[in-house]
């Protein structure tokens, strides 16, 4: 065992505070890494803040991890001390169901083991990224390639992922027209990756306010969500929407905007139920579906086709003292793209 | 013009009655075909009762329709004299937008013409098969192959498509685990399919009172959806629902029992929205989409692929007074499986 730096909530309707916490002694297939930055993911509020159901306090947030290798366990071959590593949203999974074999560990049959606030196979309690350092499996350890830096490249780990992972799975490329529903840290990833991938993409937003940014970023065209107007145009013009906004939405009105055989996925969750009407999907053949992050083999080919393209996540750097203003920041939408935390600026152990 | 024997609906409010419809000259690429017999679907009872929206009456409805060709027109290369035909739910497209060149005449973007009830290209409106005689253009008219009785053959051309079509675009065969939710005529269509591609098929109903029917059609499982243990027990293994039931259910319940990357799929279309929890399509990456009919091409090759298999549908055959009585008992789900008219039974014109 050894005492680390970190930021943690103390319950549930605290400010997270400068702490230390305990992370296992480096065993024979795990690795320590020396965090240099961790992403701020808007689940990490959810699951502090209690709204995705009761957590053991205190909880130190944060799976979209990059580092440098610390240290590592005498059977470990996929990592060397020095190496430019990340963690994300998995740290264990069984490794032997369909789906973990299927590279799904995702969805893992038999439960898998999140970054933070899950049970790990040792009883513990994980605890996540705003920390100094952390000892994972060497399995869920990714290297992050030359080209990207580790702060742009924290979340890739999760916001990266999340939007790659559907993109590539219903095929995106050259031709598929793909829009993008939200400009945040999951969406403004969906653009620079549909974008790399070929894709004629079209980003509709609330309000035409990011709409610089997102052409920017790779979108071809740009619309407003709270102009009616805009459902009337776009219907039927979409093979793909990737829809990254957990605030619950009129789906039938985007499910109009799909083409033939078009499909919805629904990265973000809302609270409440959508409510589907079947003539929605009937009417076109249409799916409506679901994506969860994605298996850690896709998640090191995500990495890649980053690198590959030269791109990271669009951040701004913060210092762990900050960490409860970003919170705020980010549930106001009011950040470009993505905070993450420079954790040389955590407290040293004992300070 | 011609003058033909009909049942038609007076209004939305009133029993069928026995009249006569005027059917349009043959033109040189349409196909009389004397009409044998029509099977009786539950969308012709919404229809007829302005369910579905405002129809203009008298109105003729039925579409699954199986006759003999009487004449052709002179472009006419497709059918002769004499041939055993058959009519789904589609009697005109566009036939050059990108669904019409894809096979997709049901998805035809400048709008297809349904077989009754609907504005033909000549600005009449269509009249469907509960009819002595109907003309059809030659594109529209499917070839029933030798091996399958008329009478069996009527409810293919809408209960059978309806259910192939998803069946087979869903890649449905040997190792999938498929489930029909429903054993109505739908529902049977379903099971015989499914079974007949070489699937796993489990039917899920409200009961277990059409058990032994549902395994002699080809079913190897069979559950109760009354019965809350089937959820739990069931929960995960299904690669495929094709859900045939019109009732409103418990949507989540259902997308559980769904396996990684499972996909139910609706060709019923409840009245209400159905409230899809986001959580219940990201935990497996699953789909919930929509399917209406099949474009004529795979309906023949349905139709084929039925009597290589040696099967139409199961049906009761009634003659056209008992039209009436036959929908008070689809609504009450009292008919194994499909109601078929013997159009013999019309009165003659002038009678």
């Amino acid at each position: 065992m050894r005492t680390v730096s970190a930021y943690a909530a103390p319950s549930a309707t605290e400010p997270l505070i400068a702490t230390t916490i305990e992370r296992r002694d480096v065993g024979p297939n795990d690795v320590l890494i020396d965090i240099k930055f961790a992403g701020i993911c808007h689940s990490d509020i959810h699951t502090v803040r209690g709204e995705w159901g009761g957590q053991q306090f205190p909880l130190t947030p944060g799976h979209e991890i990059a580092g440098i290798v610390a240290e590592v366990g005498s059977n470990v071959t996929k990592h060397t001390v020095g190496d430019r590593v990340g963690v994300g949203c998995l740290v264990n999974s069984c490794g032997e169901c369909t789906s973990c074999l299927a590279g799904l560990e995702q969805h893992c049959l038999n439960g898998n083991v999140g970054t933070y606030g899950a049970v790990d196979r040792d009883g513990t309690i994980t605890q996540g990224g705003y920390s100094s350092h952390v000892v994972v499996n060497e399995n869920f350890v990714l290297n992050i390639p030359e080209g990207i830096d580790l702060d742009v490249a924290a979340p890739l780990l999760c916001a990266g992922i999340t939007t790659y992972s559907p993109l590539r799975h219903w095929g995106v490329g050259p031709g598929t027209r793909v829009a993008i529903v939200g400009l945040g840290g999951l969406g403004h990833m969906g653009v620079k990756i549909a974008s790399a991938l070929g894709a004629e993409v079209t980003v509709l937003s609330q309000t035409l306010n990011k709409k610089e940014d997102g052409l920017k970023l790779g979108a071809d065209h740009y619309y407003a969500t709270g102009d009616p107007e805009t459902f009337t145009k776009l219907a039927g013009s979409f093979d793909f929407i990737l829809n990254t906004v957990s605030a619950a939405i009129d789906i039938n009105a985007y499910l109009r905007l799909l083409a033939i055989d078009g499909v919805m996925v629904n990265v973000g969750a809302p609270a409440e139920p959508l409510p589907v009407n079947a003539f929605s999907l009937i009417g076109g053949r249409r799916s409506f579906a679901g994506s969860n992050i994605g298996g850690i083999a896709e998640t090191q080919e995500m990495l890649n086709f980053c690198a590959e393209h030269g791109f990271g996540a669009e951040i701004e750097v913060i210092s762990a003292d900050q960490i409860n203003e970003a919170y705020e920041r980010v549930l106001r939408s009011d950040v470009r793209y993505r905070f993450v935390i420079d954790t040389a600026t955590l407290p040293a152990v004992g300070a």
